[in-house]
């Protein structure tokens, strides 16, 4: 089965390999020097000199740790929400006693670094920014990160960013933005099964997270408690070990092929989906200019059933694509296109793409 | 290396292996299909027909989503700690703002039913009760369990067992003993990687998760959005699939043996290590009776570094065992004896202890 979802994503067989290497101690001197190589290497991906914390949870748990370690209830916060995972934050903040303000844009659109300058104005008290990179739900990056922290420093709040679905894809530049907190999960660009969350937190937030710890209450994602067994080379809780060797072995291959390659070669295929798709007479979710090197969403044409297509396309043609989230559920479909791909990979998902409309009805 | 620790346990092969199957859609057909067997299985481990849920975590998630689902702030728990993990009860109820009785017991002891009554009778306003089954920190298994939750509910309240390191290697009767939630997690009896996390709920558990759902914040660890997913062969969250293909692999090595051949072989081979470390002149932390099948502490002998001991039978002879937690730190070694693990494995084990012991200037 060919994935062509926006992750899990393939996991490369040398990557699944190294995830069935013999179980270790996760308190011996193999694993501290485990987890220190695959923190090392996180941290050049995230062009980042903060910490970087790994979590045993999926990206949802990665999120939840920035909400429960960088707010306290009454805090006000911003989320700008451009789809789905955006939403999530805004559902978070609400659920630990945040004030929370949520800018939406519409499906396909990108965030706006006025209107996000408008709200912080709008509101001093706004300690916190909440937003996705790259939102995997619409298919569209947000432009408005490098220019993003600045802002947001300047009105003495801390930027958190959803990078999941685009750091190791994507370039994120953590330090040379000034980005507070960046997460990120294994299932996606990074190539290894699913089951790890990272974090990365610089000084500003550490601070933060110090002043809300009398104040939010939190255990398992508790950032600080990681903070402190990494120094040791160890997790507070058992780490997912065969998905740290995976990690291992992932990164390995990264670097093999160079941060700049990989984010070429996506730049590369996202251009292929998108020239493909459209090829096809459909139309793209993102607006022109912000549209994802990872994942491509585009409108189900009238009379075509989304469900019905990628049910075909699954069970005749092997390849699997995902469908809407959210209040675009059975309106749009969704190619992933990031991770382990190739060339190759991407012509063979699109002509399976288009087998399975035309066998749905569609004319083009 | 051979591990001879309490978790994360030896991967047989076929389980390891089984982790590296290709990837698949966690939203998709196949998943469901897995995640319907799996957790039928680990059900028939329980032997219970309660929910179980199954959560990206380690246990000590598994632990905070009782403590976040079954209490809200300002209600009273009774945490009866015979242990390290006792104590992490106790710290969690605490940080969720409970108010904690905390029955303590000297390391080496099991909990005694009496006294939980006396409790449980000095403070009628305690609604829940939690308890360890089988104490990792000290190697001592409760036998409380069979009558507690008869009395606990006689008083109104909830039992909540931490049985991650018993359940699967010791037989844990979830319905039989009345027990209202129970954990577990993958790394121990299961033979799998770490990673996975259980929780087990019965219908007077869920609607004590339906009170505290206004009162007390969760998200990543909210038992009843699994519950929700679940209905649909999904889980809230992208799950760790590689350790459900590995949890696929184990149940059926699990059936295979049949529990009551893995339980009777937990027994043996916890009595062959009493025998041995007995027999080489070391005293046993746990009061006899209570001793564990899968984890046995014993004491240090005046002038015998632990650590030292630990470094010589790892490098020397390729076997790590694991040191004291907690207040017990430098003063115990603990050897863990659960999960895929023979007569001829525990001898093994057994045979460097000793060397490892004599080559550190033990006379036995």
């Amino acid at each position: 089965v060919n994935l062509r979802i926006p992750g899990p994503t393939t996991v490369p067989v040398e990557v699944a390999q190294a995830g069935a290497t013999e179980m270790i101690n996760h308190r011996g001197p193999e694993f501290a020097a485990l987890i220190a190589r695959t923190t090392e290497g996180v941290k050049k991906v995230y062009q980042t000199q903060n910490d970087v914390l790994t979590l045993t949870a999926s990206g949802s748990g990665a999120m939840e740790s920035a909400v429960v370690n960088f707010t306290a209830p009454g805090d006000h916060s911003l989320v700008v929400s451009i789809g789905n995972f955006g939403d999530r934050f805004a559902n978070l903040v609400k659920i630990y006693g945040g004030v929370l303000t949520k800018q939406e844009y519409e499906g396909g659109q990108a965030a706006d670094l006025n209107k996000i300058e408008d709200a912080l104005k709008a509101d001093p008290q706004i300690r916190t920014v909440f937003i996705t990179h790259n939102e995997t739900s619409t298919g569209v990056t947000n432009p408005v990160l490098p220019e993003l922290a600045a802002l947001v420093h300047a009105h003495d709040a801390l930027v958190v960013v959803d990078a999941i679905s685009s750091l190791s894809s994507i370039e994120v530049d953590t330090d040379g933005w000034g980005l507070d907190v960046v997460l990120s999960g294994s299932q996606k660009g990074w190539m290894v099964a699913p089951g790890l969350a990272f974090a990365s937190v610089n000084e500003r937030a550490w601070a933060r997270a110090e002043e809300t710890a009398s104040k939010q209450p939190r255990f398992y994602f508790d950032l600080k408690r990681h903070k402190d067994s990494l120094a040791n080379g160890q997790t507070p809780w058992t780490p997912a070990v065969s998905l740290f060797f995976q990690l291992d072995k992932a990164l390995e291959m990264m670097f093999a092929e160079g941060l700049e390659g990989i984010y070429a070669r996506h730049r590369r295929i996202g251009n292929m989906v998108r020239d493909g798709v459209r090829g096809m007479g459909l139309e793209l979710l993102a607006d022109e200019g912000v549209e994802s090197d990872t994942v491509t969403a585009f409108w189900l044409p009238d009379g075509i059933n989304g469900s019905q297509v990628s049910k075909i396309a699954r069970e005749k043609y092997g390849t699997v694509f995902a469908g809407g989230q959210g209040n675009l559920t059975g309106k749009i479909m969704r190619f992933g296109h990031l991770g382990a791909m190739t060339d190759e990979d991407i012509q063979a998902g699109l002509d399976a793409l288009k087998s399975a409309f035309a066998d749905a009805g569609f004319k083009g």
